[in-house]
């Protein structure tokens, strides 16, 4: 049984979001958020928030989750020596999660172990977290976003970030990194797993830092090792790890407007320079392996090198260590590890594309895994915004999960407002690439919400809608009465002209007259027109813009 | 001398954004906002703010702006009986707006008398409007973008319209729509203009509707011409006109997710099936041509049929619009009318390109004008950013100005805030494409704030950003105290690591040592690692990311 620091009292949030509950499927008990539409139809969407919107469950944080995925974990044997979803998959095991995952997305569990066999999935699942509901990360699969929280030495407290935790997976954060960096790591990060049901990543090298009083240059490969295992025993996910940061490379940051803008990157960098020797990560990551393979914990191999800004974007040294991460991907997969690769940063839009395709290229087309891009460097405040429009371009392009940006990002620390920005605003840079890959579940929500907005069901309308809280309360800043919610019109054009209603007219008299093709239609409107001008030439005239 | 109806007082914001003044250069005294830097550099942006930030200018509401066109025009003669922008051009005239154009744009005016004479851009400038400073939308020119505003019977006054003009150019619209419906629409529309430095572009459809009391079957040609007549008079610089709205194409829309979502659209669609006749605007296209001729207004087409949601885009009725629009283009061009074409609407990525290329191929490549598009459909209350996704990548496929979108999109009338915030997002989706597109000075800008971000000029990064107040705030809500704004460290990381300080180190050992190669550089490094040692190995460690 979990024992949590009684002194700490999170306050999560609980309960459905508005119009939504929780629905579990099948024998492997997969959650889906079921929105139920007033015409009687529902819509079920992928849902990351755990028990925290059943309202069934019993949460007691202190407790911590359910271990769901005991059992499984408990009933396994390895195949050739290994426990990782990546040996299983190769082996043509078809784990629980795989067939969770499937479930999850829609698709046939076999193109998920296929994913998983070649390498361009991953299931990030540590043996030691099996509070976890399985997602696949992918770029055959739903894009998925990350939120990252973690405290700092001054700001902010363990329950604020279990607090952030719940809140940013509310709102359809499919994993979240744990970046603490002050006092209490390890609790903060005991607290974030036992009640996390999406995988937790961190970076190791933030804690092992701690441990020598953040003098970089004093950290060596036992410290670091000593962390990771440490890390790895109380369940995280996945890790980064800047084993790609080279002494060789760090000179071609040298004339960059922004240098290394990496926490770990530097950290890296400044050791290597120090002591003039190839980075510990590097020479040892043979038996880092070996670790993240006994736990099948998944590697993140970080872009220590990324650009932090538009004009340093698709440089050598960039480009560089992505040719690193290349090999070193080859050397995990080879010991039946799963890999993701980070990526930028801050890239003009006609330079993102080449990010992907030289990634995979390099890297044996290993999930990647990108922060934002910012597609310009001018709108600090607003780069949960700049970073979108590159996020949603770098995932059409076969990017398989993004990291958020706040709009703090720059400028301080998120709030649990801005984690709330961040992860709605990620979602719509996801599920807009979902569109353009023609993902074949993706366009459902899309329609069903723009049905609902030609039928004028406006309670419909914001339940379907990522942020139904935000939608409703704008549309009643305007008109605040209940009526108004079911009225055809809205302020836009107000009740003398509203909306739409011809062409739901024109719709109507087709269907009614079995108008199927085009020929026939324009037959029929010809006598629609008599028509309608025989009834008073009454009409409804639509929306807001020219 | 104006005089605008002294019961009207609008409050309107006046002084520079923070950390810049106005300056203006030339002989045609071009305005640039200049801001100044700590190092003693400063970078001149482009200005559409009008003599609002300008600290010497006298502002009165009442009387209006100064004409600073009006010798420009007094002085003119027609040539092939024309006075537009166009006939102009196509002489081989450079005109004051064009001169005014290129000084704007750093560019040549042969590129702009170019550019205007091929159709491939616009300058709206109606004689009429000699309160206004030119600017040019072409897709060879910087991205523009527009804000719509404009009073509904109910919720809005006159007066708060102006402070919205004023507001909306401050942070950088350059042009703005009147979309007012409700009363006093001429009175509206004569404040806004007289105030107004940016093209000032309306839909006359709605005031004619308001003359025939919101009954479309009731309106007719000579209703139609005389409102536009009266908006020609008034000095409207560019109007939308629905004339690609055809009878046939109506029924295409007959099995559409969302019907005719175009106000415009719809009421000429009503018309047209009411009368069973081809629409009015398309009959007298001719007629029209010749009032804008006289006065040279732009045409801006307006894409009735355009796409109402994900479902709908790129579909027959939206591409046989565009056709018809192609047609009207070239009878407008013949007349030495200048003609932009609107754009959809909602899009999903993959299918983004595809009305670029096809609005440059059936319009001969006339300026496109879209609205947004929006990526999604599914985030209601965020259409600011699913528009801006959109909207960047169309820019960039080859779109000359934005009409931006505000968070109330589909849900209510947008305010003051709302108004800001889509201004600032379109400025960011307009400005990345015109790094994407490679425009020769869009980069300075990032570069200036990235350099100062490394060098923790935390002043100038406030004051290089498109929003420098909101980016204070943000700094301020967790580091307020002053001396933070030259600390060389912030909110993420702290004073005990930060930040960046490691690169700025090599970097300044590179410049010493005269390391220009990555050779040398490499060789430097090696020395560098030995004297950083002696240093005592202190470093500093940048950022928040991992």
């Amino acid at each position: 049984m979990t024992s949590l620091d009684a002194r700490v009292s999170p306050a999560v949030t609980t309960g459905p979001i508005i119009g939504s509950h929780k629905v579990y499927l099948g024998d492997l008990q997969v959650p889906v958020r079921r929105i139920e539409l007033t015409d009687g139809d529902h819509l079920d969407v992928y849902d990351t928030s755990g028990p925290y919107t059943d309202d069934s469950a019993t949460i007691d944080v202190h407790s911590g989750l359910r271990e769901k995925r005991a059992d499984w974990i408990a009933n396994r044997r390895p195949v050739g020596g290994a426990l990782t979803q990546l040996a299983y998959a190769r082996a043509g095991v078809l784990t629980e999660e795989m067939r969770f995952c499937a479930l999850r997305e829609g698709v046939e569990p076999e193109l998920v172990r296929e994913e998983v066999a070649a390498g361009r999935a991953v299931i990030p699942v540590n043996r030691r977290h099996p509070e976890s509901e399985p997602a696949i990360i992918g770029k055959k699969f739903l894009v998925k976003i990350n939120a990252n929280i973690g405290n700092s030495a001054v700001t902010s407290s363990i329950a604020e970030e279990v607090d952030k935790l719940v809140w940013a997976i509310r709102w359809g954060a499919d994993t979240v990194m744990d970046l603490s960096t002050g006092k209490r790591i390890h609790e903060t990060r005991e607290w974030l797993l036992r009640n996390s049901p999406v995988p937790i990543g961190t970076v190791p090298i933030y804690q092992a830092l701690e441990k020598v009083d953040g003098d970089p240059t004093e950290l060596s490969w036992e410290i670091y090792r000593d962390t990771v295992l440490e890390q790895c025993e109380q369940g995280v996910d996945y890790m980064t790890v800047h084993a790609g940061v080279l002494l060789r490379y760090v000179p071609l940051t040298a004339k960059r407007v922004t240098g290394i803008v990496s926490r770990g990157g530097s950290i890296m960098a400044a050791w290597c320079l120090a002591h003039h020797r190839e980075s510990f990560l590097y020479r040892h990551f043979d038996e880092l392996c070996d670790i993240f393979r006994s736990y099948d914990v998944t590697f993140s191999l970080g872009d220590g090198l990324r650009p932090g800004s538009i004009a340093d974007a698709n440089d050598a040294a960039q480009f560089a260590e992505l040719r690193t991460l290349g090999e070193l991907t080859a050397i995990a997969r080879a010991k039946d590890v799963q890999v993701m690769i980070e990526g930028p940063g801050h890239v003009p839009m006609h330079k993102i594309v080449e990010n992907v395709r030289l990634e995979e290229e390099l890297c044996g087309e290993a999930p990647f895994y990108t922060l934002g891009p910012l597609a310009t460097d001018i709108a600090p405040a607003y780069d949960h915004i700049t970073s979108a429009i590159g996020a949603a371009m770098i995932a059409q392009a076969g990017t398989a999960m993004l990291c958020y940006v706040t709009p703090k990002e720059h400028l301080g620390l998120p709030d649990r407002d801005d984690v709330k920005t961040g992860v709605i605003t990620y979602k719509i840079a996801a599920h807009a690439a979902d569109l353009a890959k023609q993902h074949p579940h993706a366009q459902q929500r899309d329609d069903a919400l723009s049905k609902a907005r030609f039928e004028f069901r406006w309670i419909d309308q914001f339940n379907l809608a990522l942020d139904p809280d935000t939608a409703r309360s704008f549309h009643d800043q305007t008109l605040p009465a209940e009526p108004a919610k079911t009225a055809h019109f809205c302020s836009m054009c107000g009740p003398k002209f509203c909306a739409m209603k011809i062409t739901q007219d024109v719709r109507r008299y087709a269907d009614e007259h079995g108008l199927t093709d085009e020929a026939a239609i324009a037959a029929g409107m010809t006598e629609k027109s008599v028509e309608f001008a025989a009834r008073g030439n009454r009409v409804y005239l639509p929306t807001i813009q020219p």
